[in-house]
């Protein structure tokens, strides 16, 4: 099948172009096709663009980019009974093995043969026409609109992260790193229950758009210790919870000290290397350490927590380009304006 | 000791009067003595003034009513480091054996030694000072207010019954019955991370009080059925919770219908007698029950939440009557005006 | 496709003869073809056999009975990977719609659309040859015969109602009903963690099959109270867990009695009608309830218990009869002895 | 108050004295006197005899040693309720604030004003008598010897690992390190629903010791490579379950490797300096991985499994002194002797 898509060729080199891609336009019986209406650009995309791997996944052939998207189905498989022609929706990337022992034990996302989009070698969804699984294909309530649709999927790591830390009404949490999944743990976590959270980053720029939503502490670790401001916000106690989105080392060197007695940490951010760990101080203070891999069974209530209005994304929308300029949509998102958060593309 | 005190005499019969009680007015070691500033009347003040019983608790000499209450600290014991004379405080009412095995447990509150104000026969706090133990004594927000902090008490249920919930962000949770305890749960359940709260009742006056909201959604029983509303706001799956705060047998009749396969219920009121559990619906849905008497190490949280602005109690407050003004307190709280929630008396 | 196997005519009418069946003997992708070496016969099977029907579900066509299986792996699709020709396995009986929300969030036994083995209008297993999904067929250990491979179905039920209690290293529990099913739990239960298990029934035979096992403590309710029993193993604090595994409301009368503050209940057998619940005891005790369908995620859990030797359940088996003689073996289930515990049937 | 004891006079000098301590023989209201009758030497206890201190707790002044220790109740302060003279008892040696945050918040292990035995500068009990809270003064059951009492503080902390841990029925745990902890655990682990429990250490003497106990897998690290036999013995699907009980640095080596995905790691082991941290490993497989400092709210159910003839400790005991010679019971467990596990005085 023959498709009008956002190519990325090589390192630096991305074009809208038509590409000859497997499958067909119709959807199989447990499947639905969306037109796309609006597609988010992630960092994972612009690190694909500007580097041509992340770790070990590695653009060996023309990928077509973006996996943060929403639409409208536009087609719909015989066995399907939630969605129909015309519902407006979003979409969940990553395509589990169902039958898998992972998927059955509830974390559908740490199945190895999860085929993500946008990850190599599998393609991405800034085509105008995607086929999907309708089991990964969630009905927008009538007041998001499609670009809050396409944010659905950064967010959703936040609420995960969130779900994993277990958190409990008027928790205090810290969050360090105050990137656009800084930026999603934060949202996640005040509306998950947390009274107050502490988001620490150097990036003074991304603090000062934080710093005037309610339950929000920023800290600008250029002038201020990170230790200090929780003490002062947990009465000397430590924080509840400990999010760490900024993938830095620097971030594990006070963690021990920043957290309470019980607390709970919740590690999203991907350093390079092996950080030092404390075990001595995680020990006397029983801290517990957990990490998330994306999501699972988050998407409906990541929706529900939107379409309440309890987390307003709109104001994180940078600028949204047409689908005929994506290419300088990569290219501005490349730039990484430190007052941009979200650059999108609409269909 | 002799102090001056609203005191219940028999069924009918409360008083302002000097009463001689034991102990006296200096703190021990760990305890503080503070001056009363606001406390509120309870339901269960108004059942023994009115009744003189609830269950097997009866009242057969005279008793100091009150248990939620704010003030200040007037004395401090030797040991006592974080409290100090001049904190703005509210108190947690029930004095659990410190050393219980359900204490040491984490479950204070089911220490059957426990010593609960107001609770035949034990005094209550309507009385211009009170010692009491630091450990259950908390520091006010500067931002929350002694009328508020005398609210501390009632939604520390709240807070507590979704703590136990263990409610998970975008979780949809119904709450059975509008009373104030009712009203609390919503609140905190909402605040605790719930996308919405769909709120029953029969008492149409409650739920307009409730209607605006953000968040809430009410069912009047007279003209709704709950099952209904629930189904169009899950999509045909079911609460992921259920509070029941009305303690009406007819709130478990449909009980099972309205939750969702795995959802969680938390048992807040008290029927008279037994009820008809639906064990097979339960099971088919795996459903699980939990229920919670009063609340332990959630007053802190509870602070937090008030003090951040998520919960707003201010509207909730009815009327406030001057200390010596507490029988006409007690006889507008006893008639139960539809439009009251919260009667204060003010020092 | 026309194959020999015990059919289920209607209501005490059971036979072995030729049936014709939909599907084919060649395994799909995912799927395998098992030669059956060993069926358990259930206590469903005899109650369809005996009545036809067991609530909502009613035979209405002849169907195969059976669904507690073991057999060797004859013919492998292509795309299986954890299994070959010639593996000895045991089958989970149920197959959810992998894709549906239940599965994916982790609870595949709720989906409603699950096709479970001689539950109607769906065939069981006592043939000569199942094709079923690969994901849940399950490798024997090789210390695990057949005829206890056949009794992972319903020790599996036991370990899933160990695994939602939660059982606690040293937790006391009683289990009523000391039937098949409340057996596996007990023994589930002892070899999940609990000091003591504390089995009552009216039943004595089946009480004094289980009266010499470590660890377990019999209460004959013909002669015997259960709350003296427990006070006296409990230091009067109660159990720890309660396992309902009677279906008789009688054993909801003294349940919230029996089981200490902060007490967790897990409801597995199924009472015809309502039961009666005391709602202001389990909220004095904050106890918990919940229940079980089934079981999901536990299987190979269960084989690794089996195989590790903490539960022996060959002492269990008590009639095998060839596959030949099928009508003879239900007539013996159906006689329902006091000493049997489970009738098989081998290929 | 003047008692003789076993003092640690300075670095390598214990003697038989007497000596001068705060205190009186009566004890008060919530209090018991034990005549100790076995104390068991840890290997705390034979580090600050060898060295002085262990880490920041140095001993400054003459310190009476030991702090497993078991007895019977030679008196009975006037509100013990649960015990009486001549109860055979073993004593939790750490001795919280009863009513601090953390006690209140059930883990009084992490108050940080605990008073612990034989930790500076508290002294222990190896000295006939002691006065102790009758709330951490434990009833052994009948068949429970002074001597196995006296190994049930160290065996608490391998319970308190399982019980953190979360041991699901079924489980395979690894356990790094043989030494008395790790045994401690590696039973507990079993006893606490584990199926199988490989145990790895560099100490082939120690591996011996437990070689032949159902269930155990030893790997000896000198021959054996850890992930080789994890991944034999769980299909290549990796550990549920991790307790690092060696303290060993080079255990974290191959830790993300050899455990599975969703596993859960308990830190037991104090590693001299931070450890090498493989974030992305845990990300990936969302490991979860918490510490455990001493215990808490374990010691009823350790006694419960030591009753129950679940674990076995016996043949631990490798020799026991008469207190008068326990001068010489020091100088023989601090020759670690590669067959010795645990020393005992018996008075």
């Amino acid at each position: 099948m023959r498709v009008k898509a956002v190519v990325l060729e090589g390192v630096g080199d991305v074009c809208l172009r038509d590409i000859e891609v497997a499958g067909t336009a119709e959807p199989g019986d447990n499947e639905v096709r969306i037109a796309i209406k609006t597609v988010g650009i992630c960092g994972s995309d612009v690190h694909y663009y500007q580097h041509g791997r992340i770790g070990d996944f590695v653009v060996k052939e023309p990928m077509i980019l973006g996996h943060e998207a929403a639409g409208v189905v536009s087609a719909v498989g015989a066995k399907v009974a939630h969605l129909k022609v015309g519902d407006r929706v979003c979409m969940e990337p990553g395509i589990p093995d169902f039958s898998s022992r992972e998927t059955l034990g509830g974390h559908y996302n740490l199945d190895p043969s999860v085929r993500f989009w946008a990850t190599p070698p599998i393609h991405g969804c800034l085509t105008p026409e995607v086929v999907h699984p309708a089991a990964l294909t969630y009905r927008l309530p009538d007041n998001v609109s499609f670009a809050e649709g396409a944010m659905v999927e950064p967010l959703a790591i936040g609420v995960y992260a969130a779900f994993k830390a277990a958190v409990r009404p008027g928790d205090v949490a810290v969050v360090a790193g105050a990137g656009t999944i800084g930026m999603m743990v934060a949202f996640a976590a005040l509306a998950a229950g947390c009274a107050k959270v502490i988001v620490s980053d150097v990036a003074t720029a991304k603090l000062d758009i934080l710093a005037d939503r309610p339950g929000v502490v920023t800290v600008d670790l250029n002038r201020e210790k990170l230790a200090d401001v929780v003490a002062e916000h947990t009465n000397g106690q430590g924080a509840d919870l400990f999010f760490e989105a900024s993938g830095s080392p620097r971030a594990f060197d006070d963690l021990m000290e920043v957290v309470g007695r019980g607390g709970r940490v919740v590690l999203v951010g991907m350093p390079h290397d092996r950080v030092a760990l404390d075990v001595v101080a995680l020990e006397i203070k029983e801290i517990s350490v957990t990490g998330i891999f994306r999501y699972a069974n988050v998407w409906e209530r990541t929706l529900a927590l939107l379409g309440s209005g309890k987390i307003d994304l709109k104001p994180l929308i940078s600028a949204t380009y047409p689908f005929e300029q994506s290419v300088a949509a990569f290219q501005r998102a490349a730039q990484q304006n430190s007052s941009d958060v979200k650059i999108q593309i609409a269909f």
